[in-house]
């Protein structure tokens, strides 16, 4: 099985989309991630769930996470507005992560060594610089473990 | 918004589960991680789904994942078979990494930096020495995202 066969139609955002509208993306399609591309249809980013989340976060429990408990209620449960108005390219990492993009002939074996090392539950597929589509963790599990 | 009104019912395993009943857990229900409770039911350790497939993964990939190239379609399509009939316990990492696990009272700004952190989609509960349940990166997208 190769990575062309499994890869599956998987929602983008584009570097101007509203950050809002990502997470929102990512909450009701149930999404383990974000694939941000650029001007060409290529991921120039793909964000695990958990990352997205962490770009929400006020920039001082970025930095540390304990400063989350000194936060009141009412303001922890309004954190997630300042997405609204944020362009998604405000909010990617400025180090560089290693991007989980898959080749199109690539084995179940190298999408899963992809996936752990990046601990990305999702892995874009490219090939001939065209984005196939995505491969999920979840997906993946579905077509590799034995019945 | 607290942590023990947002948790909700999740499977757990233990650490003398077959790992391959663990992956099928994951696959078949979706979850987006495994929560590995001890002998009194509580969290010994929450492995994010991409960590699960990384103690899948043959030792020689997991230790260059470059290797994964190397190896034949057939073989690599069959790597989850090496799952069967291996404890849970064998498969958990020897470092300890921080354990996700909220108290009830934490708030939801609390759980997203906990979930941010330590990069896990999912979350378990505790209060009196009970595990109550879990948060996902779903259902906490869900709850807190203004409409």
């Amino acid at each position: 099985m190769r990575a062309r066969e499994l890869a599956s139609e998987f929602p983008t955002v584009g570097l101007e989309t509203d950050a809002l509208v990502a997470a929102r993306l990512l909450a009701d399609q149930n999404l383990p991630g974000l694939i941000v591309v650029d001007e060409h249809g290529l991921p120039d980013t793909i964000l695990p769930g958990t990352q997205v989340l962490r770009f929400a976060l006020p920039r001082y429990v970025q930095d540390d996470p304990k400063l989350a408990a000194v936060v009141d209620e009412v303001t922890a449960d309004a954190f997630c507005q300042a997405l609204a108005g944020t362009p998604v390219r405000d909010l990617l990492p400025t180090k560089a992560r290693e991007l989980p993009v898959a080749d199109g002939g690539d084995t179940v074996l190298e999408i899963a060594a992809l996936m752990a090392r990046a601990r990305s539950p999702v892995v874009a597929v490219v090939e001939h610089r065209r984005l196939l589509g995505a491969v999920t963790l979840d997906a993946l599990l579905d077509r590799i473990l034995p019945r």
